[in-house]
């Protein structure tokens, strides 16, 4: 058996090493909190639902355009460039299944061999493993906490860009650590993708997962939409993680691309299916209000509760379903060594289930702070509570 | 703008420029006879429907293992194993966003740069487009009509192996030719397999798409499983074309890594969609067998219409929903050196479409006759009989 050299380039989710701990545990009887899922415990809408059923009834069923339903497409163009005070027509669009999708053909349909990106460490790991098996270099860059969240390291960025730096990955809204950009800190990437050519993949997952305030994309900067593919998701705003329903958009000649991979790959996205997106989109969004409040609840009172540990120090977010706890204090306190032995340690003495800082890229030189994080998508608050009561004692001890 | 390079290697189903024309030709108020389509017009049986509507109210909305839920992956293993005469194991499944997506994942999965690839022209044209996407060297090999239907060219074959040779194509109930392989065909391929250890992609989605007899899988013959990849499809068994749901099946050390490519490339394909899969499978079958039965009154009424005209000649498949007929005697007749003026006028006068042999791939040196493809897949009998007449009042005047 010869598999092929390219899968040697080919990196994984490790956090879904975290899920078999967890599963394993919980098999032998145990009580698992599960705050390592990036999954969501709240059912799709019903409205959504029942559009999805009344398509599959009306026999839209069938193949449908690579690009997809037009119908889906000019709704999707319309809501994204509403919300970014920008104009995209439905040839800017390209339906996928799922938001990951985006980030390979981004890759396939732009990079070429030894081009250099820039991506977030911590960051979604996929955003490497994508970037090397199609043959890129991946060059990671870091952030630094501050009294308002997290901020970009510009200084390592604007050292780490060289001749051969194409592409920028950036997650405003940022999977694992909740971050978002200044207005400043926004301008001054955007100036810097223009000032060096790069294109940007503008990864926007959580854009409607927010708890207050106004999220932004980069797209709305001055020369900045014609040199982005924004990643959009229908997973987190509507609560359809597993329907598997996203898009590309971007120029034109991006898109076209991007299509012909979908007639490549998959012919088309599933057809019923954009059918409901074009009712999450344009119906009533009183259950995307209520996904909101329920994840606001939960992160108010997780990171209340967090932040009553000794020796824990945590940023509130005000976008995305996951905090990223400074947990430092309590790990040399207790006198670990290995970040993996203290995540197994916590979940058999509490059932506590976290990732570490580890799932989201290879540790940057120079880090010495020790993170993990708490995903609060797929426990109710009544399992925070009583979950984070058990942390504390057992931290504290 | 700067596209990646390897765009340049990638092909398309040129027959969506044939939907295009039909679309066009039909916009101008004509009555069009869509031929040219490989989807159906045939709505999914309502069991399945509902089992994917109990499955989205009982909250399977979210993500699920990458290879596809527990469930699917057993039924599937059960009934592709008992269908085949063989054993699989659920370890030897993984659930993809349809049938499409196991071409280019076994390629990207085994196969390296420069590897050549043995595909069937006349064939399905994401082959072609795979192959030379991911890297490899595209041989065509080909068929040769008989009194009994198609078959391959083994002389050619045989020459066209190289050192450099390591895959082969097998796609037995063949799109477009409705070619299915005799016993000793089968024999013989397999021998030349295992001799020159090629791995075989062996596409079945028409598997269960016959009206008579019973289709056999070269992973039937030994030596063949352990050096095979199956496509199976949803698709055309149980009218789920755009469903979009399909499997690769194979050794556990293949699977393992198209499951990887699965986490990188989709997260999963859809949790609902799956439970329906299960439904589709284990469920009532009368939905599935109400399909073949008005696929082959469409497939019988269109022979004989098809065979009435006078310098036609088609060959009665029992597999698939394509019929693959000469009409060179047609085609030179009525004076003409180009299939597409005589595809367009046929159109124009008739309101038939149809694809031609160059949308299955770029003709091979020695051809010297002319076929064409009908799908009657999405288009009801009673229609199929009124444009035949149409046709045959044009193309024998």
């Amino acid at each position: 058996m010869a598999i092929a050299n390219r899968i040697g380039r080919l990196g994984t989710e490790t956090a879904f090493a975290v899920s078999e701990d967890a599963r394993a545990w919980a098999a032998k009887g145990h009580d698992v909190y599960p705050f390592h899922l990036g999954d969501m415990n709240i059912r799709t809408p019903l409205n959504i639902i029942e559009a999805a059923h009344k398509a599959m009834l009306d026999g839209k069923t069938g193949y449908c355009p690579a690009a997809g339903i037009p119908e889906l497409r000019e709704v999707i163009a319309a809501d994204l460039g509403k919300n970014r005070g920008i104009s995209f027509k439905m040839e800017n669009v390209s339906i996928q299944p799922g938001g990951k999708p985006v980030i390979g053909k981004f890759f396939q349909a732009l990079m070429n061999e030894g081009d250099e990106v820039l991506y977030p460490n911590p960051g979604y790991p996929i955003y490497e493993s994508q970037i090397q098996f199609v043959g890129g270099v991946a060059v990671p860059y870091g952030y630094r906490m501050t009294k308002n969240g997290f901020e970009m390291e510009r200084d390592k960025i604007e050292a780490a860009i060289t001749k051969r730096t194409r592409f920028f990955v950036y997650n405003n809204g940022q999977n694992p650590l909740g971050a978002e950009s200044t207005d400043e800190e926004m301008q001054w990437l955007a100036d810097l993708c223009i000032r060096h050519n790069l294109w940007v993949l503008a990864d926007e997952p959580y854009f409607h997962t927010r708890y207050s305030g106004k999220s932004k994309s980069i797209t709305s900067l001055p020369g900045m939409q014609e040199r982005s593919v924004i990643l959009m998701s229908f997973s987190k705003r509507y609560a359809m993680t597993g329907w598997r329903l996203g898009g590309a958009l971007g120029p034109k000649a991006v898109i076209d691309v991007i299509n012909k991979l979908n007639v490549n790959q998959e012919s088309c996205s599933c057809q019923f299916i954009q059918y409901a997106g074009v009712e999450a989109l344009k119906g009533d969004q009183s259950g995307a209000l209520e996904i909101n409040r329920v994840l606001k609840e939960r992160r108010d009172v997780l990171v209340a509760a967090l932040r009553d540990i000794k020796g824990v120090t945590v940023y509130n977010p005000e976008v995305t379903f996951y905090l990223f706890p400074d947990v430092t204090e309590v790990f040399k306190r207790r006198g670990y060594s290995d970040q993996q032995k203290f995540r197994l340690d916590t979940l058999r003495e509490t059932g506590i289930s976290f990732c570490s800082r580890s799932h989201f890229g290879k540790p940057l030189p120079g880090e010495d702070r020790v993170y993990i994080r708490f995903a609060f998508s797929g426990i109710n608050v009544d399992r925070i509570r009583e979950g984070l009561a058990k942390l504390k004692a057992y931290w504290e001890s």
